[in-house]
């Protein structure tokens, strides 16, 4: 189906899903037949099922660097990210920058709220956020790795801002909370995910995007926050999210995530590596493309790539690449179904005829160097292509781009 | 680990769990291996995958008599009660019978609300729903069927109720809706689910009670109801739960309702068959014994036997029982791991001394006729060894229970 013509395929859109590791799946396959018991029933075999939940839970905390007892499962990142959003009083004031992730966009816009923009970079500046809380600022929201453009955010040091205007609020006898929430569902496969070191409040996990099933994920609060419900009913979760447990994706998680973290540093030095192959491909063989993200290694997710092509379309591309065996993305999955130009995008401020030829190559454990080869062949095919059918040649796309073409003179400084 | 010391078992829990049923299965395994795309994603597989989460959606409004575009899925039955609640006005006037699942009662009383009590044998009258009905009431909810007596509420005659109501409101100008919703999750393995004969607004489901996976579940609400979302992002499922679409439990959502409703009826002659010889054997030997839920076949679910043991201690009996191979519930499995007494036994007025030795025995798909002679004897073996422990004789048993014991003379008429 992906490949009409070739048997050499190159799935390169693993920000939108990972395919379950079959570790993973072996982990969840007995609670996909024999233990199927519901947790809360009384007998033996129930409450095995039970500890089983349990013991996810605890090695899920013990990767966090965190306490069981703080981690509550939810359906998934975005359940997760409005559990948060759900812990403030109902009118409070929200802090977030402009590249979050829908669902934190959507929960801020049900509260009063400033939108921080971001760099060039997409990377938020602790200070401007600080500057930004007001005396009725309840949350402050920074994801920790961006799934569009790849940037990094300093979470640590917005944390440490944040500490300074609680001890402000403390010697003023405020007594409003201030917490900091991130949302680390892209992170999770490349940064270290221990709550301490990472300093927010409440941290958002999903396991479909670390090679776990998806409609799991997970909200991890300290005791200072106390969440409050988004769906009511039999009080599994400590009361805080009813329903039957996700037994099997419970462990599933448990286990993606363990290997995961485990395998992260090396991981990532992998598909750093492959993903500048992937990168240097392209740029010496189109000088009018643009690359986005932060340029420096430590602030951009290791197996992501995004680059536009000015003057070029898309939509068209990915339907060309896939005719190649090769699939890619344009943007985060959810805006990318509408075929809205991303709010991300616009954001780091690149002009539309830029963005509309954008495309996000994300890299994965299965990717291979020979399928990164392949990829970057039939990309730099479609892409000629394409600019033939248009009439655009290279100078022409070059000077679309002006000073952020990868082949422009540049200005000095990161961008 | 069932069993300590007998090869023979029989798990008499299906009300609380259901195991996946190797069809549905097979029909997700795709979608947990190489089918892993995200739907919202733009090239061909994941088109395709989106696809097949539409043809699964379609799939199961056909089984419903319904349009695809009206079925919302969701984490589980607890998820889509709470949505229905959220489509009426947060301080709109609700009314919902007292033996309702936990997640409807828990989601009545965050609204001004009105329950309304039921018969002996748990069942609601329709003309008293109405009755309770107040000008400002715009969601009444009864379940199709009672998950832990069994017993099967006249929906459809509530439907026929609230019609008069709607049209003395109409003629009276009145613009508040009323709408009617019924949680069919315990029911959909043995009564028809078509929402027209059903007659209700919106409707639950759950897939974890038909041999479906966990996590899964639907509201199907009809065009006179906007639902409003619980979770904010990016807009799938219309817009009404966001947050990306579990696709392999979608998939077998669909396949496990074709099966259960496909071999219903079939199926509920066979477990009301073995339901009852259970119920024969254990009220032959002890006339103490309750039964609870309606005598009559049709208001009762069919593979579900609800007894009580006077003087005696579930707890016990389940301890002794799970030695022996023989898992059996004591009521809703939320309750259960908390210990409480159940509010649907405290509704139909049982006396504690009576619930608190109460059993639910719920028959599957797999229960054999000779699992269910085993358990018999198992069952009756326990009781009897408690009643030695306590020194409790069948006269007295039979004393305790009144005249809800099955040996005790009627003083006429169902309950």
């Amino acid at each position: 189906m992906a490949s009409d013509n070739t048997a050499e395929q190159a799935f390169l859109d693993y920000a939108a899903a990972t395919p379950l590791d079959a570790r993973v799946l072996n982990a969840m396959a007995p609670y996909l037949t024999e233990r199927f018991e519901n947790p809360s029933a009384p007998y033996a075999r129930a409450r095995a099922v039970r500890d089983d939940v349990e013991r996810a839970r605890g090695d899920i905390a013990r990767l966090m660097g965190a306490r069981p007892a703080n981690v509550t499962f939810t359906a998934g990142a975005t359940e997760a990210n409005n559990l948060a959003f759900a812990a403030i009083d109902q009118r409070a004031h929200v802090v977030v920058d402009e590249i979050e992730h829908e669902s934190v966009l959507a929960c801020a816009n049900a509260h009063p709220n400033c939108v921080v923009s971001v760099g060039p970079d997409g990377r938020v500046d602790p200070k401007r956020v600080a500057a930004l809380v007001e005396p009725t600022t309840q949350l402050v929201s920074v994801e920790l790795a961006n799934g569009e453009i790849g940037t990094i955010q300093p979470v640590r040091e917005v944390a440490r801002q944040l500490d300074k205007i609680r001890e402000k609020r403390l010697a003023e006898g405020s007594k409003v909370p201030l917490f900091l929430h991130t949302d680390a569902s892209q992170a999770a496969g490349s940064l270290s995910i221990n709550v301490t070191s990472l300093g927010a409040n409440m941290v958002t996990l999903s396991a479909s995007k670390v090679y776990g099933p998806k409609q799991v994920g997970l909200l991890w609060a300290d005791d200072s926050v106390r969440l409050r419900p988004l769906v009511l009913g039999g009080g599994q979760e400590s009361g805080v999210r009813s329903g039957t447990e996700n037994v099997p994706g419970i462990v599933g998680f448990a286990k993606a995530l363990e290997l995961a973290q485990q395998g992260r540093a090396e991981e990532s030095r992998r598909l750093a590596k492959l993903r500048d192959k992937l990168e240097g491909a392209l740029a010496a063989e189109f000088p009018g493309m643009v690359v986005s993200g932060p340029r420096s290694r430590k602030n951009r997710l290791p197996g992501l790539l995004h680059v536009s092509f000015p003057g070029l379309e898309a939509r068209r591309l990915v339907i060309l690449l896939e005719r190649r065996g090769v699939s890619v993305g344009t943007g985060s999955a959810c805006a990318a179904s509408r075929m809205q130009v991303s709010h991300v995008l616009d954001a780091i401020g690149l002009p539309r005829a830029v963005s509309q030829g954008s495309l996000r190559m994300t890299l994965g454990r299965p990717t291979t160097e020979r399928q990164i080869g392949y990829a970057a062949e039939q990309i730099a095919e479609a892409v000629r292509s394409e600019m033939e059918r248009v009439g655009l040649d290279d100078a022409t796309m070059l000077e679309l781009a002006g000073d952020l073409a990868v082949g422009a003179c540049r200005r000095g400084g990161e961008r």
